[in-house]
C-alpha cells in the first residue's frame, strides 16, 4: 500500500470538503444558489489577490487568462516589455506574438530574476512601451520576480504591469493595491487548493481604461463580459460549477488562515525545505527562491527523469521534473496549497530515501533535521 | 424533502460514478495514468461523434471550441455564411465578426429550421464562401437543424461545413463521416453527463488543410497543439482533470449502451415528451423539434418566469426558461444525458401539477398516459 502525494506545482492536493462538493449533485448555472456562489466566489477572490478591485473568472487553463490579459489590454499598434527568465516569461512572449504585437524582450539567464534596473532602462528607453508582461514565480526555475520594485516604475508611467502569479497566488505575496499592480492572472490549481479549469484575472483602472481602446479580437476571453456578469453574479458562458463548488470551499479555508498567514506559511514551509536541501549538500537552482516551491539543481550523475519516476513508483512522492532546457537537470518540490510541515518532512525524507536507493550517498535524516530545526524556531 | 431534479439542457445530471470520480485526489496531469485516460477519452470520443477522425479537447466552455472553430478555420479575407435561428447560430456570427470575418447570414424565424434550398441559392450566389456555421439543435428554440442535407451541399464543394453540436452530440444524429461534416464542436456537461468545462473539436481532412492557410491569431484555443499533444495523451495545458475522470466514467456509459441506441433512446424520451405536451393541450414551439429538448409554446395569461421559479421550488423539478426574445414565452424540458424513462415521467407529472397550482386546467394525467403510451409501445 503506497499513499500518493502531489508535490507538483499545480495540481496541488485538494482539501477533503472541496473533493466532496464536486461529488454533490451537480447544479444549473442560473440558479439563486449559483448567482450567490459566483459573488461570494468572486467576493473572497479579492481578499487572496489583495485587493479591492474586482476579481473576475474564466472556465479555463491559467493560460487563458494570460491570453485574455493580452487580447483585452492590447491594441494592434501596440508596443511591450516582456520578461523571459524560463517557460511561463517565454509564453506571454508567445501569446503576443500570436496577436502580432511588438515585443521587447528582456531575457534573463534561467534561474536568475530580473533586475528592475534593466527593465527601468528599457523603459526609459522606450516611454511608449503599453505594458510590461511580468511573472511573480516563475515556476519552470522556481525564481521569484520583485513586482514591488517593478511596480514601483511603472505605477508613475502609463506604462501596466501585467502579473502572471498562476502559480505563486496565496504562496508569495502581492499587493496588488499596495503595490500599484495593474493586472494579475492565476487559476485554480496551485495556491487555491481547486482542481484545474478555472482562471482568474483582477484589473485597476488604468487597465479598465486600456481595454476601452483594445482592438484586438476576442470573444470567450472577453473580459468586459466576464466582469460584467460576475457582478451580478451571472456568467456569459456555462462555466465549470464543480469547480466553482470546490474554490467555494478552498477560499473558506484560505479566509479562515488569512492571506497573510497564508503566505507566511508558505515561506515556512519553503525556508525549511531550502534548509533541508542545502543540509544534504544541494544546492538551489533559483537565486532568490520563490514560496511556490524549491527546485534542485541535480548532479550530472543523477538522472532527474529516472528519479522522479522512481519517487513516484516507489515511495508515492510525486516531484516535478525540469522543463524544456532543463528537463532531466533539476527537481521541483512543491510546497503549494493544501500543504503542511508534516507534508514537508515527507516530501524530504522520501527524497533522503530516495537518493539512497540510488546510490546516491547523503548523511540520511539530516534533510528531515534541518527542516526541523525550521520548524521549532518558527513556532 | 424535495429531491432536485435538473430537466436544463446543460447542466445536464452526472452518473453517480462520474460524481464520485472527482471526489478522488487529484493526479498529476503529466502522470502515466493521465496519459492512458486522455488516450481513452479521446478514443472514445470518435464512437460518440461516430467519425473516424481524431477529437481534441480543451478546457472551456463549449463556447470556446465554437471560437476555436473560427480562428483555426478562417482567414482574414474569408467570407462565411452563417445560420442564424436562436441566440447560439447568433453566436457563431458574434464570433466570426470579433474576428473581423464578413458574414453572410441567412436568418431563420425563431422555432423554425433553415431551408437547405435557401442555403444552396447562397452558395451558388457565393461560390467563394468558405465555410457554413450551423447548429445541429438550436438549444434557445429546441428546433433540429438538416444537417445531413446541408453535408449534401458543401462536400461536393469547397465549403466547409462546421457544426455546433453543443447540445444535440448523442441525442439527435449526427453522422460526421457518412454525411461527410467538415467540423464538429461540442462540450461535455450536455449528452455526454459530465459537469461543464470541457469543449471538444473533431476535424476531417479538408477543415485541417483549412487550418494551415490561417492567419487569425489564437494561442489558448490553437487546434493544432491541442491535436497533437492529444495523441499522445498529453496537452498543451493543465487541463481540468477531475472533469476528465468524469467524462470518462460517462463515456463508458455511452460506448457500452452504443451510441446509435443512445440517440434511439433520446428520440424515445422526446417523442414521449412531445406526445404528453400535446395531451395537455400546448403546442410545440419548434417546427421540427430536437430530441434533445422539448419547447412549449406557453399561452399569454402563464407567466412562464414565475412558472419555472415555482416548479423549481415547489417540485424540485428545475426547467429552463425562454432566452432573450422569448423570456417568459417558453418553457423547455430537456431529457438529455443521463435520463430515462422515468425521468420523463417526473417532468410531465410535475408539469401536470404546477399547472394545476396555478389555476391553469389541464386535464390531470393526461400528459403521463400519453408519455406512458409511447414507452409502452415502443418497448
Amino acid at each position: 500500500m503506497i499513499k500518493k502525494l502531489l508535490f507538483t506545482p499545480g495540481p496541488t492536493p485538494i482539501p477533503p470538503e472541496a473533493l466532496l462538493a464536486m461529488a454533490q449533485p451537480i447544479d444549473y448555472h442560473r440558479s439563486d444558489a449559483a448567482v450567490t456562489l459566483i459573488k461570494d466566489v468572486l467576493e473572497k477572490l479579492k481578499h487572496v489577490f489583495q485587493t479591492e478591485n474586482d476579481v473576475l473568472f474564466l472556465t479555463s487553463s491559467g493560460t487563458g487568462a494570460m491570453e485574455g490579459a493580452v487580447a483585452n489590454l492590447l491594441a494592434r499598434e501596440d508596443k511591450v516589455i516582456v520578461i523571459r527568465s524560463g517557460k511561463f516569461g517565454e509564453r506571454w512572449s508567445e501569446i503576443c506574438t500570436a496577436y502580432g504585437i511588438e515585443v521587447l524582450p528582456i531575457d534573463v539567464t534561467w534561474g536568475a530574476s530580473v533586475e528592475p534596473e534593466a527593465v527601468e532602462a528599457l523603459l526609459t528607453e522606450h516611454p511608449d512601451v503599453k505594458a510590461i508582461f511580468a511573472t511573480l514565480c516563475e515556476t519552470s526555475t522556481g525564481a521569484l520576480h520583485d513586482i514591488e520594485a517593478l511596480a514601483g516604475l511603472t505605477r508613475v508611467r502609463p506604462t501596466l504591469l501585467v502579473v502572471d502569479a498562476v502559480s505563486a497566488l496565496a504562496a508569495d505575496d502581492l499587493q496588488m493595491d499596495n503595490w500599484g499592480v495593474d493586472v494579475v492572472v492565476s487559476c485554480s490549481q496551485k495556491g487555491l487548493m481547486t482542481p484545474p479549469g478555472l482562471a482568474f484575472a483582477a484589473l485597476n483602472q488604468r487597465a479598465w481604461d486600456a481595454v476601452t481602446c483594445s482592438d484586438l479580437p476576442k470573444y470567450y476571453f472577453d473580459f468586459r463580459k466576464a466582469h460584467q456578469s460576475g457582478l451580478e453574479g451571472s456568467v456569459p458562458y456555462t462555466p465549470a460549477v464543480t469547480l466553482l463548488a470546490a474554490l467555494q470551499c478552498a477560499l473558506n479555508r484560505l479566509c479562515a488562515e488569512g492571506i497573510r498567514n497564508t503566505i507566511a506559511r508558505h515561506n515556512r514551509l519553503a525556508v525549511a525545505t531550502r534548509s533541508a536541501i542545502k543540509a544534504l549538500g544541494f544546492s538551489l537552482f533559483a537565486a532568490s527562491p520563490a514560496n511556490t516551491l524549491t527546485s534542485i539543481r541535480l548532479p550530472s550523475e543523477i538522472d532527474g527523469k529516472a528519479f522522479i519516476n522512481l519517487m513516484r513508483d516507489t515511495y508515492g512522492v510525486t516531484y516535478a521534473g525540469g522543463q524544456s532546457q532543463l528537463s532531466g537537470k533539476i527537481v521541483r518540490i512543491a510546497h503549494l496549497g493544501w500543504m503542511d510541515e508534516n507534508d514537508v518532512v515527507v516530501a524530504i525524507s522520501a527524497f533522503e530515501r530516495g537518493l539512497h536507493a540510488i546510490g546516491y550517498e547523503v548523511p540520511l535524516g539530516a534533510g528531515v533535521t534541518a527542516a526541523q530545526e525550521v520548524f521549532r524556531k518558527e513556532n
